[in-house]
């Protein structure tokens, strides 16, 4: 049930009971992963509850550190403070089809609600595994989005999977990683989770637990800071749009605690959401809302640079060797550190 | 008691009362002016309610289409979404001291209520009137902003007075100008009141009720539109800070319609707030509020563009026309209609 | 040439040659139109200059002043201030295939030049034609997208075409509309450009020239201002992304001018670029560039107004009555006019 | 001459010669102390060139992470994209009366070239010093403005000194830091430098150099992470706003490799400008300007983490332990960790 735990410990805050995402009561994570000779990619959608979503829109809000991206959706999360989708993760040449196939996926389960929809706003991110992958193919379509939701569960892989098959995080194998913390709050205990899909970073910038693993490496010093890294940040903690908003601004704090600077590669993309009251249409006019008192925010601060910095880590120890496309073989941080008999 | 009417009438909504900021519950309204051969300058206080507003602050927020202006305060109210201080209005040059000046008001304040702030955001907004009124001097100090505090009332003068003394809207005289209008929403009647202080535009492109005013007034086409315009709008409709921010976006449609073009000169900025809800410390740490179903929002919507364009009018409608600095004189809306028998 | 000129003068600056975005030099217009039965639908498409544009990137920026719309590719727009493919406009549920196509039509240009991207951002712009067009069944694809590319010329149609097919503007039909304007700059002469597709507004509200026509064309009081528009903006006016972006918080005065109070329906995305300096790989570290003195940046703001009113205008002027999806009939503006006997 | 040098070694760049923000050619840093009894506070101005910066503006930026602070003036440095007066650090509750002392100041420079400024845009940052200050009497005016404008040189004292004379930075003594990088581009040599005010984190969390020092010196785990900290860059690399903007957001890496999650507390704002290429006014319409090629921008972006980790480090390495108002004593990094025999 815990499988995916790290040998090392980040953080100080009470992990949740898997230590991933979906901790976060209601929440799935599904994946399709192309593999391939010339294909290392594939998407992971993470299914914020059990409700059509279209129909019980949940707030929302993102952040975004580097702009260098081609994540879609973020303009209206951020005027109506709501999440409509399911929120997809795939590869940069794939945001298209992907966007179309969760349009498709949605006007599906409206239907079956008797509603059919004449605007719809899905949220798609990405990642550059260009690498790895032959992306001008774009091998994402309606049959894997839909396989992916189909496959959705409140257990998931992570590492080298799904939208994380073909990236590279510290010029090593980088993937899909999770993590959890619970949080007290008046004796109420709430839980926030983060998903990455981590792309970014240079190997002699890489540091673990403040130790410089990325020179015990050897890294090659000319090697630059590329990709970008997706942060999806779930919870059932009652937050207004703009205090989501605050929490995601503290997210690339684990970033710079793996040592990354925060290159120009590509984009820093946050998005997240509580599950706490959902929008529903129909209800009345001045709608009951509940707000964390905003001298309690430090908790949800904290945690979410715990949940990053870990989350990122576990997509790389998670992640296996992978040889890609054109034959690039990129190392997993275990082999590279097993072949440098190194330690932490 | 409804002295500050217009003849001409101006959108469709039903007008609250006195068609004032003050319209709104609990919301006052006072001036200090100064007025002296070479000063024309002044300060305007909108106290938003008779609480101690640091001890119970209102759900806030600001937009600013143009920031080439010297507002301060706005950081604050945007990442905590709260008011704490009065806000106060005077000239450009002058904003420094009637911050300070607001430090030493909410001192005094809490004092009174047995508590010591150690961090205190004024909010002071600030049009040039450097054309009338020797701004360098900066005449504007902690006695006038206490005087225009302790004058505060539900009625207040329009025109040319507190700071709008020495402003100037479409090459005349502007000045400070009021409007209200009533929104009924699920069997509820709640208030908007917006309260202008004008320092926009060029004549040329002066249109009243769609007629082309400034060409009538034979306007120089060289005289470029410049100067700012601050607009305050007041509420007791619950809403969000995301919400608040939403209507305050659309307030520039009053400038539009009146033939502004929004130029290079100046600041355009807007702060709003609401009287619903006050923040207060020792609350339970989920907060519940309130907030408006979001598709009802072209309710507040419609009200802030017929709002600001009548506040707009009414401070060029109700000022006098003045002669300055330097002897510097600017002709009212009406003697500039009346020396070419123009009637609308 | 001249052929889409209005009966009724707009504005006081000089028009450019053919009142149309694609006055601004290198600018041409394409459009594929869907006129079917069940859909009125169609893609129209910017291409801004006759280079490959990924090769090529122009300075832009973006301005979004209400969110509730599906825009994409406007985060890296702002971060780097460039646009590296041709700007598509279609309605809201294809934005997805037409960004697909995209990317494919980057890859084939590029392959051109030699050139194999990793990372492509098309910009997707879009309204909802829901009224008038079976929309859930995404009817545009590559074959449209590339016909439209195809198509595009310096002369182009407006009104009733392209993703304009089914848009509805003031409860009237909209469509593709588009001015341009001379900017004389130290003896120099600019050209900006606008193309809206329109499909906001209330008849209610619409105001020509400060004439009440909805009123006249006696408007249901109870029909809400929805839907939204989306205005593009071209240049050959050397300006800086900041201020690109300055120029386009103005292009909102447009909309407040024809009576909008600019709804809460759906987006009012505006995107502009200048094709002055190319931005292109290879170039030196520090790279020259020119932008514009910004005291002089009331010339493209005055511009702007102009230019948006008047092509939200000829989208309704140049527009025929449809008849779409299940049988709905959309007036046009001059068909309306015609019925009621209103003249202006 | 380099007297401020850490023992420890911060990133892999090369330093400037005194390893101070005044590396950066022009720049100068003034202080201006109050140490009495009850006072412990002081105001800091940077002194972005020689020049009247009101008549030969820098390019400019702004980027804040954490809007709860008092910052004054950044709306008009990010619309119009330059700074006009120097930029000036002091306490939370002083903010106003050092704007008015700018603006006098400013007023004085320009009569020196005949020059009557009708509107100036004071920078005012500040940090809370409310533990160890009296902060409610506002002690700084104009008279110690002036006093750190004439002192200002290209050496200058790092520690609790100026604005930092009694800030609070993760539980121990900080205040005032600076550091500089080099950065060879092109074959031409930049600088940039940083100067911070801290006053932020909670000693619980404290890591130099990956290692848990917070807790090894024994923190109280309940202490939050309050405060905040202010960052001005300084390079003389031609950048755009834009580019400034992009490298001002990656100064956070700095305060999270010392162990910080980014509290609720106050405000993180950065501020930084370039002293290539000055806006004068009287240049030409289009304005040959310079800016970095984009895809070398992680070359400012790795210089900008390591600059701000030193700077923070510094101000607390320079500090001392300080007794303030009502006796409350607050230690320095180094008297800490002598009391536990800590060594690094």
């Amino acid at each position: 049930m815990t499988k995916y735990l790290l040998p090392w410990p980040i953080g100080g805050m009470e992990k949740g009971r898997k230590n991933q995402i979906t901790d976060v009561p209601g929440v799935k994570v599904g994946h399709c992963t192309i593999d391939t000779e010339d294909h290392k990619t594939g998407v992971t959608v993470i299914m914020p509850s059990a409700d059509c979503l279209f129909t019980h829109k949940l707030t929302a809000a993102s952040f975004v550190l580097n702009g260098f991206g081609k994540t879609l959706g973020l303009l209206q999360v951020d005027e109506l403070g709501t999440l409509e989708t399911p929120i997809a993760l795939t590869n940069t040449l794939n945001v298209g089809l992907v966007h179309d196939a969760l349009v498709e996926y949605t006007l599906i389960s409206c239907e079956k609600e008797g509603t059919i929809p004449q605007s719809i706003n899905p949220v798609v991110c990405e990642c550059n595994d260009g690498n790895l992958n032959h992306i001008q193919q774009r091998v994402i379509g309606q049959k894997e989005v839909f396989a992916a939701i189909a496959g959705a569960a409140s257990d998931f892989d992570e590492g080298d999977i799904g939208a994380g098959k073909g990236t590279v995080c510290y010029d090593l194998k980088g993937g899909i990683g999770s993590a959890s913390r619970m949080m007290e709050i008046d004796g109420k205990r709430y839980t926030m989770g983060i998903l990455v899909q981590s792309n970014y970073g240079a190997l002699q910038d890489l540091q673990i637990m403040g130790q410089a693993v990325g020179k015990a490496l050897q890294a090659d010093p000319t090697q630059q800071d590329q990709g970008s890294i997706i942060m999806v940040m779930a919870t059932d903690l009652p937050l207004s749009h703009r205090q989501l908003r605050r929490v995601l601004t503290r997210a690339s704090v684990g970033m710079a605690r793996l040592g990354s600077y925060i290159g120009h590669g590509s984009g820093e993309v946050m998005v997240g959401f509580t599950t706490a009251d959902p929008h529903m249409a129909g209800q009345q006019a001045i709608v009951p809302r509940g707000m964390l008192e905003e001298s309690l925010m430090n908790i949800p601060f904290r945690a979410i640079g715990e949940c990053c910095e870990e989350a990122i880590l576990k997509s790389m120890y998670f992640a296996n060797t992978v040889t890609g496309y054109k034959g690039k073989k990129v190392a997993s941080l275990l082999d590279a550190m097993k072949e440098r008999n190194l330690t932490l």
